[in-house]
């Protein structure tokens, strides 16, 4: 770090991991004093082992529940109301997220509402309410898009059919996360590849970010290590516990670093191509990573030296260009190894769309963040070779 | 991580740092809307270019202000009842701590004392106190204690002559630490050698501690590269100010770890010659490093082979056992580097004492961290080793 600039950094969740570590959130609970607990579960895992073992553990610690399961898988403003309805009416005071993202988001928005009053598209934007959101436990269910950590909610305004972001860096991270490989032991093998996948690439991106930091620099690489290191075992065999707690936590450092650097053209890719066809977020990501890693790699090849390094790399005898080059190919074996489509075209983009998609890369401006600033006729480069 | 243990992690710290982030401590305090703030400063910073700047600062900003500069270099309770009588005749709400760890430490009391009543001496061991302190902002004089984010004060009873610990994981820390390499620009050369050398201590065998996690992993190992990327330039010239903003930052990175971790035998034998030769501590902690690293390598080679490339070491074609020597060697190297003395007779320890120490040091108990288990016995021959 050697800017002018001066910034700040912080994450006020407090984390708990290890095997077993669901057993923890009734102490939690009883120790903070909350009276009455919602959980917002995605109704995927209703039933399964990690859900039966956290309500019969609450239930058997006297906690008195209720539940909401109505998340769906891009939540809207609507999954929202109706989970404030059964928390008023229940009269909770705190709420425990069991599932990925979107019931962590829905989570997330209930606790803003309840306390701030009116609706979630009230709180659109950046730091838009002042009063601390109801506490809440979040328990990814994926390794994973990092929401048990990060300072954002994304919920769909079903009125103006658009995905808004609800961000607050103070408020906005739960309060506490709660990481136990038994409960990723189950996701589809897919499922695992993309949001393991999502992962790599917050910590790659959140690494290379022009707002890079020395302490979002520690976490990110010690991601990069850990995801690289881990999400092959982890695809072949979620209940590899070692493999799947490894994840979980590099997952959750990627996502204590984005949210003071911001991410780059790789998630900017995806956001633009997720507007026009329904892929799944770490499918898109996957797809443009080797390009964009490619395209960026000029701007800063002595990073790509310790992205390379972290990565298991031996690069005795390379200087920095070379050696940041070994970065690159060996995301390409990361991909190929975990059988990743490489081409838009795999994954349902049309070719017509790619000037449509490019104009929508440059407006989302994320040369704020990505490291090559990257013009909108690069971005059409850029698609055009991923096609 | 494999074991079956449940951990948990967190730094409520907020951190700001940067060229000139000493400028960030007024609109700290006037966005938070404290009413009048008492600045506990480290007497030979009266008048001093951070001093003046701060102060200029602050009265620029219409905040009300009062000062205590009575802090010993090894602060006792009668330090913290002067500044609580300063505080409270102020009537003020909010403290800034400018110094090392002596001034944050003796800022720290005051803050859970105005708020919980009584003495500090009530609030001796873990987690003694159920209100929050006073808010705190901690900017360290030195790179460093780390004391800007830990979790605890050190506060000697002087009716007792015993040096207290009070800790606590939620309350302990400082509300924001402000890393600013001006701060550190004027600290003598021999205090910057003692201090750098201590921090690294803290990372080094925080990374080693039987109870390291990934998330401590991710801040020691970075701490590890830029303390020893930095420390030497640092040293040369303090007023180097990337060498010296990347020290601050890794000072507190391995802060943010011991407290969850432990610390190790460098850290024992520092803390029982400390009782008995006025000795500092990072001096203590020089002398001890090489000989307590040779003596725990056995515990973890690969663990040394990690802190060995986060020194820069290049380990083509070694094996874990050969690459994790090396971590041994780069130590020594630093230590020569420094002039730091590398025997217990160059600091003023008598060979008689020897004993004593060791028994001292058994009943320490840094076997509940300590990778390597050390009897009596083996401390006493690490302790004629390093005679």
């Amino acid at each position: 770090m050697s800017s002018g600039d001066i910034v700040s950094f912080h994450c006020p969740t407090r984390l708990h991991f290890g095997h077993g570590a669901l057993a923890v959130v009734p102490q939690i609970v009883t120790g903070a004093g909350w009276s009455r607990v919602m959980v917002v579960v995605d109704p995927a895992l209703v039933g399964g082992i990690a859900y039966n073992r956290l309500m019969a553990d609450l239930s058997g610690s006297g906690i008195k529940l209720c539940e909401f399961s109505g998340v769906d898988p891009e939540p809207g403003d609507i999954n929202v109301d109706r989970a404030l309805d059964v928390l008023n009416a229940a009269g909770a005071d705190a709420i425990i997220a069991l599932g990925g993202g979107s019931a962590i988001d829905v989570a997330k928005a209930v606790a803003i509402v309840a306390t701030n009053g009116g609706c979630i598209a009230d709180y659109e934007g950046g730091d838009a309410f002042n009063v601390a959101p109801l506490p809440l436990i979040a328990i990814p269910s994926t390794a994973g898009t990092g929401s048990e950590v990060s300072g954002a909610a994304v919920i769909t305004d079903t009125t103006r059919n658009v995905k808004m972001a609800i961000r607050h860096a103070r408020f906005g991270p739960a309060t506490h996360a709660v990481l136990d490989p038994t409960v990723v032991a189950t996701v589809p093998g897919q499922v695992a590849v993309h949001a393991g996948v999502d992962a790599f690439v917050h910590a790659f991106e959140s690494y290379l970010s022009k707002l890079a930091n020395p302490f979002t620099d520690a976490w990110n690489l010690r991601a990069i290590r850990v995801l690289s290191g881990n999400i092959r075992p982890y695809v072949a065999n979620r209940e590899n516990a070692d493999a799947a707690l490894n994840m979980l936590c590099g997952a959750s450092m990627a996502a204590m670093s984005f949210g003071t650097t911001g991410t780059g053209n790789v998630h900017c890719m995806a956001m633009a191509i997720g507007g026009f066809y329904p892929v799944p977020h770490g499918l898109a990501n996957a797809a443009c990573l080797p390009h964009v890693a490619r395209f960026n790699f000029i701007a800063a090849p002595g990073k790509y030296a310790q992205i390379a390094e972290a990565m298991g790399e031996d690069m005795h005898g390379c200087d920095d260009l070379s050696a940041g080059r070994r970065a690159i190919s060996a995301i390409e074996t990361l991909c190929d190894d975990l059988g990743v489509p490489s081409r838009l075209r795999d994954i349902g983009v049309e070719k017509a769309a790619l000037p449509e998609i490019a104009e929508r890369c440059y407006a989302l401006n994320y040369n704020r963040w990505n490291p090559r600033h990257t013009t909108q006729e690069e971005f059409l480069t850029l698609l055009q070779t991923a096609y």
